[in-house]
Order: C-alpha cells, then sequence, then structure tokens
C-alpha cells in the first residue's frame, strides 16, 4: 500500500479551551496558518512534546503496525525535523525515501502542526505546511504505486496546486496499474472548500472513501449521516463513515449498510482516530477480509491511538487484534 | 533559584533489553557519545517522541511548577532543538535567556540525549553534547546569581573543562552572595570519573547534596548508603541520599537522619526522578520548610514524574502537594 500525504510533525501540548478561544480556533478542525502566526502561537502554546504525525503517513504507520507493507510519499526538508520524520517513519517499518525540497523550496522548513488538546481529548489543528505543500507530480514514483494493491491519498493535500496534481497523478497511476484509490476527506472546512472538485472525485476516482460526520455531511450539504449514506452509497465500492463513540457505518456498492461499533478506549487524545481507522480497515480489506472484518480492525487500531497522546500506535496492534478475536 | 546544567532536547523510545546489549549500553546509566555514533545509534531506535529534558533544567522546571521563582543557565544552538528548549522551558514560568553558540562553536547543535526506556520502566542515556558542553566561565551571569537563595549545579557539566569552570565561577558567585550551593552527583560513572574533585567539592563547596545510591556509594567506594551517611555526614549542611522505591535519606549537618518514604506511584520511565525530588525538595526549603516537609514535597513531585513518559512535570504538582496534605 502507498500512501500520499503531507509529511508532517506533530507540536502536542494540553490547553483549555480559552486557549483556543483567545486564538480564535475552530476546536476539532485543522487550519493552514502561515509561518508568522505559528511563532505567535507556539510562543503561548504550553511546554510541548514534538511526534511524527501527518495524517496519510499516520495511516502507513498503522499499516505498517498491522504487518501490511506499506510506503509513504510526502516532502521533508533537510533540516531536523525532516530527520526525525524521516527516522520515525521508517523505523516504524514504512518504506520512505524524503522527497527533498530544492531551490526555492530550501527555505521553507519541514511542515509541523501545532496540536492543541483539550480536557474533553479534542485536538484543534494548526498547520504551517513548510515544503510538504510543495509535493508535486515528479514526486510520485510510477515504478513504487506500480507495485500498490491500494493508493490512499489524504484531503488536506487539495489545499496546494501542486500537491493537488500530485495527487490527480498518483491516482491516474492507480487506476492504470489496477490499483484501488482511497481518499479521505481529512477535514470538513478542507472539504468546504473543495466541495465540487472532491464530490467529482467521489463520482469518478474514489474505491474506497473515508470521513466523519461532519466531513460526509459537509460534502452532501446535509444534516444526518443517514442522509450522507444514502447519497454516497453506489458511487465508492466502498464507503467508510466515522462516526467517533458511536462506531461507524460501511457502505458497499450492492446495498449493503453495515454498522461497526466503536471499541471501548480511555480516550485521552483523538488525535489519528481517523487515520488509524483507515489503516485497520486498509489493511485488512487488502488481505480479502470482508467489509466486516476489516471495520471490526479498523475499531481496534482507531481505539488504541485514542488512548493516548500522538497519532500513531505504541501498542502492537497484530496483539491487540488477536487478543479482541 | 538559579539552576546551571546541559540544556537537552531528550529523545525517548521503547525498546528491549537486547537493544542495550547491542550497543553495549549500561542500564540506567548516562554516556556521552560523539554524534557519529549518536546517529548510529537514532537509525536504529524505534519511533520516538522529542521532548525536552536536561538534568538541571527539568529541576528549574519542577520548581516552576511548585511556585518558586526559578532560572536556568545553560547552552543551546540557533537551530529547531534549540528552539524547542527555549520554548518548553520558558513555557515552564523558567526564566531563561539562551546563551547562543558562537564562532566555531555553531557547527555543533544543540544536546540531544537518545533515551531508550526499557520495560522494567528503567532509562539508559547517550548524551551528544553539542553546544552545550560549550558553556563556559562568561556565560555565568553575575547579576542574575545575585537576586538567588540557592545556585543548583549538576555533575554532568564537570565533563567539560569549559563547564567545569562556569560552574566554579558559578559556586564562587554564590558564595559571595550569601546563596546556598546546591549540587547533584549525576551519574554513578559520572562520579567515577572525577571522585576526587566531587569528593573535595563535598567537603568545601556544597552545601545541599544530592545523590542516589549508585552516585553515592561510587563517590565513597562503599557498599551502602548507611555507609556512605556515615561518611558524607558532617561535610555538607544537608545530604539528600535517593533510594528509588525504597524512599531516601536526608541528613542534616546537626546529626539530623530522616528516612522519607516513596511516595507509591505507577512506574512508568524513570526519567527525572531525581531531578524532580531536587526541585520539590529545594522549592520548599528555600520557603523556610523544614527537611522533613521539604523531603515530603520531593517524593510527591518524583512520584508525579516517574508516572509518565518524560522528565518534567506534566500534573499540577501544587495541587497534588496540597491534596497530600
Amino acid at each position: 500500500m502507498v500512501c500520499v500525504g503531507n509529511a508532517i510533525v506533530d507540536v502536542l501540548a494540553h490547553t483549555d479551551d480559552a486557549f483556543l478561544d483567545r486564538h480564535s480556533m475552530v476546536k476539532g478542525a485543522m487550519q493552514l496558518i502561515e509561518p508568522s502566526l505559528a511563532r505567535v502561537i507556539y510562543d503561548e502554546m504550553p511546554p510541548a512534546i514534538e511526534i511524527s504525525g501527518g495524517s496519510a503517513a499516520n495511516t502507513a504507520a498503522g499499516m505498517a503496525a498491522l504487518g501490511a507493507r506499506a510506503a509513504f510519499v510526502g516532502k521533508v526538508a533537510d533540516d531536523e525535523l525532516g530527520r526525525v520524520f524521516t527516522h520515525d517513519i521508517n523505523a516504524a517499518g514504512v518504506s520512505f525515501t524524503p522527497a527533498h525540497a530544492t531551490g526555492e523550496q530550501l527555505a521553507a522548513g519541514t511542515a509541523r502542526c501545532l496540536i492543541l488538546v483539550t480536557p474533553d481529548a479534542h485536538r484543534t489543528m494548526n498547520t504551517s505546511l513548510g515544503v510538504a505543500g510543495f509535493l508535486e507530480p515528479g514526486d510520485i514514483d510510477e515504478e513504487l504505486l506500480s507495485q500498490a494493491s491500494v493508493v490512499y491519498c489524504e484531503g488536506y493535500l487539495w489545499d496546494e496546486p501542486s500537491a493537488k496534481a500530485a495527487i490527480r497523478k498518483a491516482m491516474d497511476v492507480a487506476r492504470n496499474v489496477g490499483a484501488a484509490v482511497a481518499f479521505t476527506l481529512s477535514d470538513g472546512f478542507c472539504v468546504d472548500r473543495h466541495r465540487a472538485e472532491f464530490l467529482d472525485l467521489v463520482e469518478k476516482r474514489i474505491d474506497i472513501l473515508f470521513a466523519n460526520e461532519a466531513e460526509i455531511c459537509s460534502l452532501y450539504e446535509v444534516e444526518t449521516v443517514e442522509e450522507a449514506a444514502d447519497l454516497v452509497a453506489g458511487h465508492c465500492a466502498i464507503a467508510c463513515l466515522t462516526q467517533s463513540e458511536k462506531g461507524s457505518l460501511i457502505l458497499g456498492r450492492d446495498g449493503t449498510r453495515l454498522r461497526i461499533p466503536a471499541v471501548p478506549a480511555t480516550l485521552v487524545d483523538t488525535t489519528g482516530a481517523g487515520d488509524l481507522f483507515a489503516a485497520g480497515f486498509l489493511a485488512s480489506w487488502s488481505r480479502g477480509a470482508d467489509l466486516a472484518e476489516s471495520g471490526r480492525v479498523a475499531s481496534i487500531a482507531a481505539g488504541e491511538v485514542i488512548s493516548h497522546l500522538g497519532a500513531r500506535p505504541q501498542q502492537d496492534l497484530v496483539a491487540l487484534v488477536e487478543a479482541a478475536d
């Protein structure tokens, strides 16, 4: 499996809700910020920890933790955070050869995401994209993708024109080599910004769609997941609609509609929940598991990642899945 | 209170004992390593988290968390990790104006410590000192120290000649302004390397000594803390000898000998236990608390920091101390 996304190091700190209000942040959302604003927010943040993140990168790490062969495509700078990101994803068992920034891009550093975790365990994200946004079609390695059974891309990339072109190329290559195209809508506000194009992707390009409640409702501008489910059913081969503690709804093109319960977990930090759901689902599905089994593994992986700080698995996911059998 | 020490960012990962064996590391010890070896070890480490550390810096953060006015003196490079260190210690409420490296020192980066946490929660440390080792007498701000009631220095600094000279200056200034000189022996192997000089310091320069079992036994080349206690008693005004889960022994020059029990804690990572013991002790003692009360607060602070990954407090220490009343 090949995952394409923003290569990001997360900078995580605990704050209260007043901190979000003071900086006009929308709880639970991701906003892109300029480096100057990132400096202001960071200066006011409590002591933090640095830990590798990035939505599709988290998914790749989760896939590898579940024993799947996974590769990641993204862009880091030749700096300290770039080395941290590269170390961590390689150490997680994911194949990643950094596409280093060149030329004018050199001034931008590796992407970082300032994540504020509030007492209710929700995370609010402020991303300074740096070189991650310079991902371009030339970074998409056709040779690598030709070995993939699934090519997974994150919607966040749609915010940058060159990265968008890179995803389109990845999707084209995937189609040509017979790989399934998987996609996450990433964020409700991201869907707002790109609704028409995302609708077009869902109808024409995506085989396996991942979205949470806010994202799928934003895509179809409806109020409930059930309404959205009626609208998305039939477009993608599979649509996984996640609803936090309410579990998830998995739709098949043949009209299948499965409810998967959430795995009970002590909620510490929701960062990475959707990413690990996708990892669990795709790692199982690509091995021939049915939708119910794939959804079960997805819920276990998501349950693990929300039980600690940081967006990548810390426990042995294979053992957790076996223990739950 | 002013703390003088190595400004370090910790790179923490969980490993098994075999990893330590393979790299000929001594469990629980700190070794200084060259940047080239740091790269080799890092390449083989599992995914890690980056979190600010440094022994005396952890102590300063703990003092501030307990409501004391604390400043830190140490050296960082003008790089990403230097900014992380500076942000975190300032955000912890500690006064720190980085003494940036200059001239030839520029090539060395901010110090990092590769910390392997084994399943028994013990930490084994590999420090690449970078610019931290370039601390020099000129970095000791007499104006700052003249406001201190306690000047606390870490033994680790003794490994570098210029840093050693900086501590000697700090101790001289402290004596001149009437501040108490506090010192930690830091590490058993560090004591081994500098036994004669450390013995001289204990006899002539140190008012408040901190040491764990291995360190104080190494200093006097004896087998038990009790033997060491007989030897150290009378030299320093106060000696705090910590013994992990067995609690600590606090000695006063007047012959006082107090046993302080350890605070029960779920052991996750012992990194910072001694640093936070010193923070709790000094924050209380400098406010006029007696040895028993200072030891009680010290044990609470140490108990908090071993209950999570990382060497700085994550819970509200003031509230913990009040709750324990």
